[in-house]
């Protein structure tokens, strides 16, 4: 490639990305307006009162901060199939309060303790330890009230299915399992110190912890359109690549982030001896699987041509985040 | 009533109760039995991995304990209208474990701190604090699996009505709520001792920590059997009664029980100076209501004949039990 032709290409690389930003951010601002209205203080048919403080908590822990990312895999995974953007954006929603769930209940002191959380104190802090657990029960219990709204599809079957995709992704089989893998392998169930997971044990960890929900919210735009079979399994192998990519490049931002960046506290796996593939391969190689990475995020959704470009760009955004 | 009417009509209440407490085991047992299955060892579809330790703690926090008694009351309103046992179970088994991870999410320090659960230790001094949280995390999460399966109902839109209706319950506008209340109740945030909640806040605060559960127990039914409107309404003013019947009996047992048979600590009410139906009543007026209560549960299951006899009984089984 000539001088000429790599500016052009960069040219073109740095239009795409800033497509795929505002896109982004469009998911990120549409979220933000639905949760503030879903999380308004009048109470729902069914619902007694909606207590001030509980509600407080539930909504300091999932307004106001995040990218959204994970809401933004079901919205362009979902428009790929023309499915009606707000349905997206609820089970988009959805999901992203088993996020934010995960986020009050991690940072409590007796699981990793962490007092910041995307710049700001973290749930436990800003309120106390109780209203923390709460507000994060209160976010898991309140995805599957979002879930079954008609307001997410008008045939129940997918809903049901959605419901079900999702309770299989957080559960024992999927995030909660994960975190329970993640803090016994710091060793603290053994007292010899972090245990040595092989390759294929971070692998499976990281599929459950963070790889989960991901790949819930790639299949969920499949879900929501009632796709064909084959090309659900297009957004799975898609899902699982950005999945795994997600969790390297946070490794990467946790030995190599600016903790003003990334907004949490960075150094902390190194300093607990933890078990990452960063620590599993080594840094180069860490790398080099991140692109391979994207490679096959792209591969796999190949068959949707142009369509799928944000998809695509997604998947970069992931692998080369700073933050 | 002479004497010999009176002995036969006491004879007839024993045989009665007999025949409930029969009906409560045999539901007991089943119930037990689907959540042993359901808790297996085996990884269900889409769940990656059971990691031993998580389920392990799922397992101690919902099998081998508990009357049962919600499962008890979906199985039986769902009989009124000869819906499958297997559906009724399943959704009772959800039920019961969202009950079961409030226990453990309630037992914790942050929360009431109690050591003893069903006479045994509580999660988190079995385990750890970290897995008592993931393990009420993953029993949560657990329950919408459950309602979402085929196994629970046939029709989808049931299903989905199952998932909505719980989340109703157990979320911010019920139990999570309720709970919430009930620290607030306790002073905990304000510095300045236990709030002196009038009767009508005592009773939102109970209508939401342990009556919704209840409540939705009684209208599964309803809802499995796509019962008619009139029929569900007349199950809600039942589960009501019955939700409010059992506080109170909860208040007093907390009062005068015998740890020994209540499984747990007593005494805390009073030593927390926590506002309840029986200290804002005072001991007769709330065992008056408690009769009141009853007579309500019958009055909205008249409609229903003989065939509601079981559920009268647990209403009855509720007010005057021991433990």
């Amino acid at each position: 490639m000539n001088g000429k032709s790599a500016k052009k290409n960069n040219k073109k690389n740095d239009k795409q990305a800033d497509r795929f930003l505002a896109r982004l951010d469009a998911v990120a601002a549409d979220t933000e307006a639905l949760l503030e209205r879903l999380l308004a203080a009048k109470p729902e048919p069914g619902e007694l009162s909606r207590p001030d403080r509980l509600l407080e908590a539930m909504r300091y822990a999932s307004l106001g901060g995040g990218k959204r990312f994970r809401p933004f895999l079901v919205v362009e995974s979902a428009a790929l199939f023309k499915v009606p953007r707000q349905r997206a954006l609820m089970a988009g929603a959805a999901l992203e309060c088993v996020h934010c769930y995960s986020l009050a209940h991690d940072d409590l002191p007796a699981m990793d303790n962490d007092a910041l959380r995307r710049g700001r104190p973290t749930a436990h802090k800003k309120f106390d330890e109780a209203t923390a657990i709460l507000a994060g029960d209160g976010l898991l219990t309140f995805a599957f009230d979002i879930l079954s709204r008609r307001e997410t599809h008008p045939n129940a079957a997918v809903r049901a299915e959605l419901v079900g995709a999702l309770a299989r992704a957080a559960g024992i089989g999927g995030m909660a399992g994960g975190q329970m893998l993640d803090l016994a392998a710091e060793g603290r169930f053994s007292g010899a110190g972090p245990l040595r997971l092989k390759e294929n044990e971070v692998r499976m960890l990281q599929a459950m912890k963070t790889g989960a929900l991901l790949r819930f919210g790639c299949q969920a735009g499949g879900t929501l359109a009632a796709a064909a079979k084959r090309e659900r399994a297009a957004l799975d192998r898609y899902g699982s690549a950005v999945g795994q990519a997600f969790q390297i490049a946070d490794d990467l931002l946790d030995l190599e982030g600016d903790p003003a960046l990334v907004g949490k506290s960075t150094g902390k796996d190194a300093d607990a001896g933890k078990a990452t593939m960063v620590s599993a391969l080594g840094v180069a190689a860490a790398k080099a699987r991140l692109r391979q990475l994207v490679g096959e995020a792209e591969q796999a959704l190949a068959p949707f041509g142009a369509a799928a470009g944000i998809l695509i760009e997604g998947a970069r955004f992931v692998a080369e985040r700073h933050a």
